[in-house]
């Protein structure tokens, strides 16, 4: 199911991740939902459904977390997880469970409630058409937890005043917000993600909220490219591990 | 309540409309709305809350509707919205009723089902800061009706494929999205309004249909003005009251 390894940058700065070349290519979601957290260290932070790690990566190497846990369902691709937070020293900030957010382990109950639980899930309803790797399909499909599920998880996983935060398909949206408010995650924050200036959103991103009342504040969209077709000024900062 | 009139040009075409100087300075919302209706003539639609009448008068002199019937809860402004009607001698082709939508008249289930139904609804909760201005206070506050109300009355005067198009605030996004559903309308379009690029939307514009799987499309933005804070040239088309 795995193929060759092989090592790639991460970001523009100094982060390593180590890649299947058949099947963690890993795409731009992970970070824009990293870089949209705006949770601030020392505050631990849990990753449900990791994949190669990218997430719990950038909050450690780049933004400073300090207790990032990372959940994963394919032991391969945890242990490859676990080899690209040994490959950055990062193994007293980042830990990597195995296991399935669907059944909570004993593990990972014992690291108590977390305030921010992130997740970059499966997009696609398990009925869509799949490629018959299985690795790859059940991080693009519904196959092995639906949306309800991340969102029970964190329901469960999460402090009384805890927040969640996804990256989505804008075509979705209806179903994250009734998905955010069936588990009593109130939608709070949301910003709409395009590939370049006039072209529709191609991703979501949203924070919801245990606490608080109903009013969702929306963020300018991001554009990924500018008119010209290059990096936007903005995905450059977002590209160098900016902070805030 | 009702203060001095005046004829003012409702956009850049011919169509004039009444206004009230205390009370109805129509804004840009319901224009928006029209434009982002992807009705078609002769198909008839139906206005809830009309207004000073802003919506009818806009489908039927700029867009060539035939059939558009606008619902108004308080007399004074029914009757303007008529005298405006008859200014521009739309009156075969736009009705104005004065009724509640909350309990549908008589005359209005007479009119049968429409397949598209449109509105500007108030757009703040009653617990709000009131001016105290009556007819003011219920244009803007949910005094009247509640979003769920006029979704659920949407509901009830709709054939089996109706179709609804309201403009709102974006931060009332999750409680559109929930009102939708509740009353079996899935969002099916949506366009978020911005004052000018790089600003957060303001407004938003949601189509929900009563056939139909769930998948939202999303629109690109629409900006109000460029980044020179002139209309921007989409605005200039929307305000010459174009047709596709």
């Amino acid at each position: 199911m795995m193929g060759k390894r092989r090592e790639d940058r991460l970001g523009l700065g100094d982060v390593r991740i180590l890649q299947d070349e058949q099947v963690f290519k890993f795409t731009i979601d992970p970070i824009l939902a990293a870089d949209f957290l705006r949770a601030l260290p020392p505050e631990k932070v849990l990753d449900l459904g990791t994949g190669g790690g990218v997430i719990p990566l950038w909050l450690a190497g780049y933004r400073e977390f300090e207790n990032v846990t990372g959940l994963e369902l394919q032991p391969e691709v945890a242990g490859m997880a676990k080899e690209s937070v040994a490959l950055n020293g990062l193994q007293d900030k980042i830990q990597i469970l195995t296991g399935d957010l669907r059944q909570p382990s004993e593990s990972l109950s014992k690291l108590g409630s977390f305030r921010w639980i992130i997740s970059n899930p499966p997009y696609l309803p398990a009925q869509s058409k799949l490629s018959g790797n299985q690795v790859l399909d059940r991080a693009k499909f519904e196959l092995t937890c639906t949306l309800d599920e991340v969102v029970a998880a964190a329901k469960r996983l999460s402090a009384g005043n805890g927040r969640l935060v996804l990256v989505h398909l804008p075509e979705r949206l209806p179903d994250l917000f009734a998905a955010f408010r069936r588990h009593g995650f109130e939608p709070k924050l949301m910003r709409m993600v395009h590939s370049s200036p006039g072209k529709p959103p191609n991703r979501v991103l949203l924070e919801g909220s245990k606490a608080g009342r109903a009013h969702l504040k929306i963020l300018p969209p991001l554009f990924i490219h500018d008119e010209n077709g290059e990096f936007s000024e903005e995905m450059m900062e977002i590209y160098r591990g900016r902070r805030e």
